[in-house]
């Protein structure tokens, strides 16, 4: 027998190979995606693979024992010295002796799949831009006498077919020292922009590296910068950890930091180094918690609105903040990450900046869009993110349509009398018994409700201090349901409801969720106003949702995405009560979690996401709010609860909302507001 | 008639072209030479004109008067405002109304030529890397969200056919600005860095910029760095300036520059520091001279050898300083200034450095040859670069080989016992009458000889001060011719030269130019030790040349040129004296002056040069001078003035040396050292 045939799985492909062919060589031959970082010279060990042995009756095979050659003794040093799972071998040491099935373990394949928990979002598919390669470089020759660089990429293009590469001052320091100190051997990272881009050299060592290959994944929105560390050869988060976007001081809400701009000279500048500091001091705390080197990070991908996009990069942000809210620049952005100021990472590392999708509709959208893809989804799907400003996709596999609507930021406790940020000691989830109208909540950090034993004793060191984005919208959902609120939004009173827990504030009525002023504590309550914010931040998400439905021709959608870290702990219930998405079937409305950051993941683990996204939104139909009248007219329609515009048929089977009416010509709710301006 | 003959001058292109058709629409289609920023707008009047009238036997043609359409508002208007030459046309303006001889005046011809001073050097054809277009951009429109950036790149591809641009962030930040100041018109300059290289954005100016276009040519030596700021639209050279190399206090020569790198921790980065912080007051100097803004440089070409190379770059040199002599990278070098911590240019301003050849032979070697571009001579040349390395061309079309020979300083006036460099006041003249003995000199500062009347005077701000590079040739060269020196080196003393002003030195004898001690001045003489200086120098300098010649199997060169800045001030006939150079008729020894800086400005002047440079230095041969036995031959060999192996045909149609020698056993002369070793 001259050759052989050599089956790979799992992709099953085959071919016959002369007797004593390398398996690495087969599968590079066949195209099999077996890893190999050292090319072959058994020292990386990433190229292991699993032979199987006996009757394969599937593939109509059967292997003898002797079908590889023997263990040698480059595999027993890699096993003396990093030990090898029982049954694995080399494929760049093993050789083909007979008929053979050969199985690629997940963890040697360069392409493997990155499993996420996410139910809606697709698997990562790893296709990194940064990837390590070991290379001998031929000694200098005074009779030909090319520079150390040049000989370094002529090695690259024929031990790894790499036809070019270019390299930073910085990193072209270090390459001499490198090669003589690894005996002409060295590891190199090399990173592309795109898919067919050139290469660009990020880092050097003497021989093979064994250290980390990282990237940051950063979520930089207005009120938080968040970051997950991702290993960039297997795609798994390391580390993740969030800050308060320093730009807070400057104005809580997008628009407010646009005036900032616009008001200041060298505003925006300030901005500029604002964010730029968090995120350097964001990176340096994520790299001090994994305990890796900031060398050892290579790239970010960074997505955020389109303020932040250009607040970030050093643009004023100011045309964003008026008609017709014309982008700088909207196209996908690779960057050295010195050009944006941070420096906590390696120096050569690279940053990509996904595309903006609008003027309103930015990089996080696009994340989402790529987390979510509904330019995939069979069945028409509306993808909502929610946060101080709401971006909405809609669409399936023929069309996607995307719009952004201006919230407010009443959805994460902001602008609510006991509202407060996400954390320890705020009021979540709450529920309000319809007979007894008394509530039970939880707090974050405690799995309790607020009337199970020990409850007390479990929050006493973060006590009760506000309510949080979800724990507000739960709450006015349960006053709804528990007739506390009538249809208009307006709160009854004590005798109107039969509660003591209704209290008079001002003209109108407060609920009374918890009080703890006796210790001097807070008194925390949902009053008139804090009904009347989230009215009108629910009016604006829906009145976005029903714009796109408009623009598509329909009155209905089979699936509803709520994505935002916010979005991952909003109770689909709750959210159709208030009226905040339309209508769904209820098993039809999932959480994505932080969509946003999952799709810089995405982009992170894989340069074909970051070409499949640019093209995405270059196909996204984008309908702006702010010009469009019918936007205006859902608005001032969807203000009820439930609106009067849209029957809730599938609702209806969750939960009767009582026939109460509290507007009794009192009260400064907008329904007397409405009345005195019509008389 | 429908259409008409359009004839161009000087380019001679003809074509037939509708009845109205503007000029400068006939001129791009027949692929003629004419200017335009604005793209035919009538506001730039880059696109003059001057139509002929008349009989044109040459051509065939009789012009009418009315061949073209009349002056029209737009040309009143800019003649009224700048004023257009008699004669003249805007290209844009004028139609086409009937057969037409149309010349083309070089101020309007994209690829004009510069005429160079140098009698050996070839014209620059301007080409520049940075040209201006002023663009119209479409307003941003919110449903069409595509950012001002990509509407810009759309508007460059349609109005300039210019398929793509990049923006570093900064000047990004200044697009949203001057669309909306410049009613969506801007000129931008755009920058390619190789010819068929991607567009790069360096500057954007709200409607037509009028303003400046100029880039840096730098000749970076180990002792000087000189700069020529040339207008990028006509090559002209508005401003020279030059400095010391602040890098000299840590070693007069590239070889103890290396060793201070080998000895000091950082001492690399020290030397980095230094010439980045002399090339930034160098080009502050020349911009505040030439009373530009350093915004309007736009580019820098850098010119030097391979240490200075790797230092400017900020790469450590001590691989230079040991065999195999390996640079770390020796292709040509496209970079943004900011890397090479350039700050006194625009700040998106790029530079370029010429590929080294060799270890020893740099980016100047490679600048003398694009200079001298020996690959296109049909004779054998031999170009020589006189610094404080030599660096040897020798080749015609059908090859071209290079060497470095370490001739040390002592051509530069360094190591001579009254030497000093060339400035005001050093003595770079020098005749010695053959009769009298007596010398006669000029120095720099002053055009009159010291046998001239008012002399005294016309130095005596400056007084005399020593001796330059070319002077100690002269004065070596002339101490040979009037026999008072022999042909060994030795300087006789006065019995045996019959002059008082040989006088004793030690053991040996110095040759008094000038005494001035008297009055507390200094006593100006060439010593034995100066002499053996000079002839270890030209003796480095002969041996390398003859390597080449050896290595080209010639005893013969056609023509000898002379280049560096010293260069220009050496006299043949003495350099030939001296044995410095092989035999060539004299009238075939021409200098180049400071060829690597000219050879910085075609780079600069010229995109497509810089690609001819890259070609050429790939096909240069590399000859070794330090691992080849017979450059030691050449140089021992090379010592005698006239030395031993060549004799000197030519030179003794102009000059007789005298059969004198002094080597009575006494001195210390090489001689003498010889003799005691064989002894």
């Amino acid at each position: 027998m001259s050759d052989a045939l050599v089956i790979f799985t799992p992709s099953g492909k085959r071919g016959r190979f002369a007797i004593g062919t390398p398996v690495l060589t087969a599968a590079r031959q066949l195209g099999v995606d077996l890893d190999s970082v050292c090319g072959g010279r058994g020292i990386c060990s990433k190229c292991q693979i699993a032979p199987g042995y006996g009757e394969f009756s599937k593939h109509g095979v059967t292997v003898q024992p002797d079908a590889l050659s023997g263990w040698n003794s480059v595999e027993q040093r890699y096993h003396d010295k990093r030990g090898l799972k029982a049954g694995r071998r080399l494929g760049c040491q093993a050789q083909i002796m007979g008929n053979i099935v050969i199985d690629v373990p997940p963890e040697s394949q360069v392409h493997r799949q990155v499993v996420r928990k996410s139910a809606s979002a697709r698997p990562i598919v790893m296709d990194p831009a940064t990837r390590l390669y070991l290379v001998e470089v031929t000694e200098p020759d005074m009779h030909e006498p090319t520079g150390d660089f040049e000989r370094l990429t002529q090695a690259l293009h024929e031990q790894w077919n790499i036809p070019a590469i270019s390299a930073p001052l910085p990193v072209l320091r270090k390459l001499q020292p490198a090669l003589r100190k690894g005996g002409w051997q060295v590891t190199v990272a090399l990173h592309k922009d795109h898919q067919d881009g050139p290469h660009r050299l990020l880092d050097i060592w003497p021989g093979l590296y064994e250290g980390g290959l990282y990237g940051l994944a950063i979520d930089l929105g207005s009120t938080t910068i968040a970051a997950h560390l991702c290993d960039l050869r297997d795609g798994k988060v390391v580390a993740s950890s969030g800050i308060m976007n320093p730009q807070i001081r400057f104005g809580e809400d997008l628009m407010s930091r646009v005036s900032y701009a616009m008001m200041n000279p060298g505003g925006d500048q300030e901005m500029t180094r604002a964010v730029r500091e968090g995120m350097n001091a964001l990176i340096a705390g994520i790299v001090s918690e994994a305990e890796i080197s900031a060398a050892e990070i290579m790239e970010a991908v960074i997505v955020c609105n389109p303020v932040m996009h250009h607040l970030f990069l050093g643009i004023d942000p100011v045309e964003l903040g008026q008609a017709p809210f014309a982008l700088a620049t909207s196209d996908a952005l690779s960057l050295d990450v010195h050009e944006l100021g941070l420096d906590s990472l390696n120096p050569a590392a690279r940053a990509y900046l996904l595309p903006c999708i609008a003027g309103h509709v930015g990089a996080d959208a696009a994340a989402v869009a790529l987390s979510e893809r509904p330019d995939m989804s069979e069945d028409l799907v509306l993808v909502v993110d929610v946060g101080t400003n709401a971006e909405i996709l809609l669409g399936d596999r023929r069309r996607v349509l995307a719009c952004s609507s201006p919230t407010g930021p009443a959805f994460e406790g902001a602008q609510i009398s006991s509202g407060q940020r996400a954390a320890p000691g705020a009021i979540e989830a709450l529920r309000i018994d319809a007979v007894t109208k008394e509530p039970r909540f939880r707090v974050i950090g405690c799995a309790l409700w607020s009337d199970e034993d020990g409850f007390a004793e479990a929050t006493e060191a973060t006590g009760i201090t506000g309510i949080c984005g979800s724990g507000i919208i739960e709450a006015v959902a349960e006053m709804r349901m528990a007739g506390l609120v009538d249809a208009s939004g307006l709160i009854g009173s004590a005798e109107q409801t039969g509660t003591w827990r209704a209290q008079p504030e001002g003209r109108t009525h407060a609920y009374l969720i918890h009080d703890a002023s006796a210790t001097g504590g807070p008194r925390i309550t949902v009053t008139q106003g804090d009904i009347r914010a989230i009215q009108l931040a629910k009016s604006a998400l829906y009145a976005g949702a029903r714009l796109l439905m408009d623009e598509i021709g329909t009155d209905h959608v089979d699936r509803v995405v709520l994505a935002g870290a916010f979005g991952a702990h909003i109770s689909p219930k709750h959210a159709m009560v208030l009226g905040m998405i339309p209508d769904a079937k209820l098993d039809q409305v999932t959480s994505a979690g932080n969509a946003a950051g999952h799709g810089a993941r995405v982009a992170l683990c894989s340069v074909a996401a970051r070409a499949e996204i640019e093209q995405i939104v270059r196909r996204i139909h984008k309908v702006e709010t702010a010009i469009e009248p019918r936007f205006q007219e859902h608005f001032v329609n969807a203000n009820a609860m439930p609106h009067a515009v849209d029957p809730f048929p599938e609702l209806k089977q969750i939960v009767t909302l009582p026939e109460v009416s509290f507007n009794t010509g009192g009260g400064d709710g907008s329904g007397g507001r409405r009345r005195r301006r019509a008389s």
